[in-house]
C-alpha cells in the first residue's frame, strides 16, 4: 500500500468543455441522455469531459426526465449561449435560433445544429459567423437524421465529382406513400393513420408539401456542388395530389412513387449548371430507392470516380437524430481540445441554377378524355408537336354515365421519353384548352431510368 | 486598363503541398488521374495546390499514361518519401511499404494508404508513428473501397455505441457466390469465370480464403470498439468449401449465402467482450445484404441510438478506390494548410476477444447418413445432448447404389437454433465417430435472424 502525503496536489483534472443545449424536446432529451450515458466514452474520444451547463426551454415547469435536471433548465437562452464552449441547437425554427447561434459564435462557441429550416433559409450568415469567429458549425443531423451524409458528401467525396444525389429524405412522406402503395388508401386516409402512429405531425404541412425535403435538398446541393443554394432556389412539389389511381398506374408499369429530393449537375449548351428540386416521381421497382419502406430514409449518390453509392437508415426520431448530433459534438469538441478547424462553407464553384423549364425529364401524364375516334391521335399530335415522344400509352374506358346525351369517357396514361419541361407545360396548356381533354388528372416525372 | 509598375512584386503564390505517390498500378494511376483532372477543384477545397513530386515504381520503363510522366517516376521510394508533405501509399504488401511509411512520418509527412494488409498486420506501429510525429494517417480506401465507412464509423458514430457490423467487404467472393447462386455453377467454375471477367485475380487466395475480408474486419473492429484487433485475432473461414448443394439448400430455405465480415459486442457472464470473424453464412433473403449482387460491397451497422444503417457501393476498382483516397488526401492536406490533426488510434476500451467457442450461433449442418429407421432420432439426440435444439430438418433419399449389400443413403439438412460453437464442435466430433453419419458435408452459420 502506498501512502499519499497530505501535501500532494490532486492529479490534474482533464479540462471540461462547457456545453449548452438549446431545446429539450424529442431530440434534445435524447441528446442529453446520450451525453449522460456515454459520458466516460465521450471523454475518452474527445480528450475532455463534456459538462452540460444549461438547457434552454420555454416551459420551466415541465419535467424533462432524469438527464435534464431542473437546476439546469433556463428560459434565458441568450445568457446561456454566451458562457458555453459548445452550443447544441435543437429548438428548431428560425428565430430566436438564428440570433442565438450568431451570438454563441460571436462569443467563441462552436455550434452543432439539427435545424434544416434555418440552414436552408439562412445558412450563409451562420457559415460567415463561424468563419469570422474561427469556430465550427456542424449539422449532420439536419439531413437524413442518423444517416452519415453531410460528412461523406463534404469530406469522403471531397476528391471526387458528384454528379447527382437522389434522396428519400423525409420519413413522413415516405411512410404515407408506402402506406398508399401497400393498402391502396387515399392520401388523406394514409396521412391520418400516419398521424395516429406518430409518423406524421399534427401539422404535417412542411412534410407533405415537400418543404422539409426541399430544405434538405438545398443543404445537399450546396455541399455537393460548392455553390450557394437557398431554399427558395429549390423547385418544390409535395405529395398531396398523389392519388390511388397514380399509385395503381405506377404499379402496373412496374414503378413506385417516391418523394425525391434531387440535386444534380446539368451540362448543356449553356455550360455546367445545377438543379435542386423536390417532387413525387416514379422510380423503376428495381431501383434501390424503390424498396425503401415506412419512414426510412435513403440517399443515392452518383460520383465520377466512386460510381454509385447508397446510404440507408433512420431519417428522424429522437435517438437516431441525437446519434448524428453527438458525432458532430465529438468532432467539434476534439477540435477544441486538439486544435484545428472543421469544414467551412465552400462555394467557390458558384454554379448557376437551371430553371425548371430547361430541364429534360421523362413524364407520366394521366388524362380523362372523350372516348371517340381520333382522340388518341389528337393527344399524340399535341405532344409530338411540342417535341415530346411517347414511350407507352395505357387506355381504360370509364363506365358510361347514365342518361341520354352523356358522353363516353376514357382514362389515358401516357409515359413519355425525356423532353423539356417547357414542352410539357406547353402541351398541358393545349390539353387544358381543348374539349377533347376533360381533365388533366396528374403529371409525374419518371426518375432513375 | 491599369498598369503594373515594373517594381511591383508578383502576387503571393498559394502554398503548394508536395505529394509523393508510392505505386502506379490499378489504383495509383487513377489517383494520379484524379489529382491531375481535379487540380483546380482540389486547390479550392484544400486551400493549396497539390504538386506530385514523384511516383515510386519498380519498373521505370513501363508507360504509366499521361498523368505519370516519366520525369516523375523513380525507383528510389526511400528518398522520395523524405521530401514530401503527403505520401499516398498504393503499392501494397507489407515491406517495403511499412518502412517507407514509418520513414515518411518520421520526416514529417502525413500518410494516406489503401493497404489493408499492412494496417491489419501492423497498424499499431503506424498509428504510433503518426502520434509521435504529429502527422495524420488516413485509410478510408482500405475498407470497402469507395464506400465511406471509416469516416462514418470513427467520426459520425463517435457519440453512439456500435453493437455490430455485418459486411460484405470482398467483391471477388461476392461475385463468385452470386454467380453460384444465379447459375448453379460449382465454386471452381464460378471462380474461373470471375477470373476471366477480371473480378478475381490470377492468385485469388487472399480473397477466397477470406484473408482480405479478415483484414478489413480487424480494421473495422478496432475502429468500432476502440480496441486493438489484429488480423490474427480474426477467426477466418473462406468460401472454397461452399458447394452447389449448399446454395440450393439455402435457396430452399429462403436464404442466401454471403461471405460476411462480422464484428460485434458480446455481453455475457464474463462481461463485455468483442468478436471479429469472417465466414460464409446464410442470410434470410429479406436481409438488405442478401440482395447485394456481383462485386458490390455493402455494410450494415447496428448502433444503440442510430439503429440500423446500411452503406452500399463499389468496394474495389481503380477509380472507386482512388475516390476514397482523394477524400483522405483532401482531409490530410486541409489539416496541413489550416492546422489541426486528424483522428488518432483510439483503443481506450481495450475490450477482450471472445474465443469462437464461446459464441452462440445458429447453424445449418448437412450430413450424408444411412437411411434406416432411428437415424434421425440418433442425430437429433446427439444435438440435444449437447444442448442444441433443432429448428428445421430436411431429408432427401439418395439414389440407391447398385449392387447387393450396398446401403441406402440420405442427405439431411438441419437448421438449429442458437447454440454454443463449442456444443456444435462436440456434436460434429460425435457425428464423425458414428457409423450412422457417412460424411459431414457442410457446416454454415445462419446470420441476420
Ligand atoms: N424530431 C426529429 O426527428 C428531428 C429529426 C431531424 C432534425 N430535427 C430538428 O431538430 C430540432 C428539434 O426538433 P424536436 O423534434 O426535438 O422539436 P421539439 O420536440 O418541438 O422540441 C423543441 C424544444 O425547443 C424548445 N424551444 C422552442 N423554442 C424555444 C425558445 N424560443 N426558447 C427556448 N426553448 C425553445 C422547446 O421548449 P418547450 O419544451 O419548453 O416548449 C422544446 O424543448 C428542429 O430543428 C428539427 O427540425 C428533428
Ligand atoms: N485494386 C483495387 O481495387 C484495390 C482496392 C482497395 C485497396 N487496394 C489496395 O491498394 C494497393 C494497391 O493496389 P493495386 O491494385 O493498385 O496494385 P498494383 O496494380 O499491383 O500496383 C502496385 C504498384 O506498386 C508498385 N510497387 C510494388 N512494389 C513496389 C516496390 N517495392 N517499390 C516501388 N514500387 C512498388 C508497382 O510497381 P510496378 O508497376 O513497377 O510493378 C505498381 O505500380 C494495395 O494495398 C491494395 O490492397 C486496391
Amino acid at each position: 500500500m502506498s501512502l499519499t502525503s497530505p501535501g500532494t496536489p490532486p492529479p490534474p483534472q482533464p479540462p471540461a468543455l462547457r456545453v449548452a443545449v438549446l431545446g429539450a424536446g424529442t431530440v434534445g432529451t435524447e441528446v442529453l441522455r446520450l451525453i449522460a450515458q456515454q459520458r466516460g466514452d465521450l471523454a475518452h474520444r474527445i480528450g475532455a469531459d463534456l459538462e452540460v451547463v444549461g438547457i434552454a426551454v420555454r416551459d420551466l415547469t415541465r419535467d424533462r426526465g432524469e438527464h435534464a435536471g431542473a437546476e439546469l433548465l433556463t428560459e434565458d437562452a441568450s445568457e446561456l449561449v454566451r458562457t458555453a464552449d459548445l452550443v447544441i441547437e435543437v429548438m428548431g425554427g428560425i428565430e430566436p435560433a438564428r440570433s442565438l447561434l450568431l451570438d454563441a459564435m460571436a462569443h467563441g462557441a462552436s455550434v452543432v445544429t439539427a435545424n434544416k429550416a434555418l440552414l436552408a433559409q439562412d445558412g450563409a450568415s451562420l457559415y460567415e459567423a463561424a468563419d469570422i469567429h474561427g469556430v465550427d458549425l456542424y449539422f449532420e443531423a439536419a439531413v437524413a437524421g442518423a444517416i452519415p451524409l453531410v460528412r461523406p458528401v463534404r469530406e469522403s467525396l471531397a476528391g471526387d465529382r458528384i454528379q447527382r444525389v437522389l434522396g428519400i429524405v423525409n420519413g413522413t412522406t415516405n411512410y404515407v406513400l408506402d402506406a398508399m402503395t401497400r393498402t391502396g388508401a387515399s392520401f388523406d386516409a394514409a396521412l391520418a393513420s400516419a398521424q395516429e402512429l406518430g409518423f406524421a405531425e399534427a401539422d404535417p404541412t412542411a412534410d407533405v408539401q415537400g418543404h422539409d425535403a426541399a430544405a434538405k435538398a438545398s443543404i445537399l446541393a450546396s455541399l455537393a456542388f460548392h455553390s450557394r443554394v437557398r431554399l427558395s432556389d429549390v423547385h418544390c412539389e409535395g405529395i398531396t395530389e398523389v392519388s390511388p389511381l397514380d399509385i395503381a398506374a405506377a404499379a402496373r408499369m412496374g414503378r413506385t412513387i417516391k418523394l425525391l429530393s434531387i440535386v444534380e449537375r446539368v451540362q448543356d449548351d449553356l455550360g455546367e449548371r445545377i438543379s435542386a428540386r423536390v417532387y413525387p416521381a416514379l422510380l423503376p421497382d428495381e431501383h434501390p430507392l424503390a424498396s425503401v419502406s415506412e419512414a426510412y430514409n435513403a440517399v443515392f449518390i452518383e460520383a465520377d470516380a466512386a460510381g454509385s453509392l447508397m446510404f440507408y437508415g433512420q431519417g428522424a426520431g429522437g435517438a437516431p437524430t441525437a446519434s448524428a448530433i453527438l458525432g458532430d459534438v465529438v468532432s467539434a469538441a476534439r477540435q477544441r481540445v486538439r486544435g484545428g478547424v472543421g469544414p467551412r462553407e465552400s462555394r467557390y464553384a458558384e454554379l448557376e441554377q437551371v430553371p425548371l423549364d430547361d430541364l429534360r425529364n421523362a413524364f407520366y401524364v394521366s388524362l380523362t378524355v372523350q372516348d371517340r375516334p381520333g382522340v388518341l391521335a389528337e393527344i399524340a399530335g399535341t405532344l409530338s408537336g411540342n417535341g415530346i415522344s411517347i414511350s407507352t400509352i395505357h387506355q381504360e374506358l370509364l363506365e358510361k354515365p347514365e342518361g341520354e346525351g352523356e358522353q363516353a369517357l376514357a382514362h389515358i396514361g401516357i409515359s413519355t421519353h425525356r423532353a423539356l419541361e417547357s414542352a410539357m407545360t406547353a402541351s398541358l396548356d393545349l390539353f387544358s384548352s381543348t374539349s377533347t381533354v376533360l381533365s388533366i388528372d396528374s403529371v409525374l416525372r419518371i426518375e432513375g431510368v
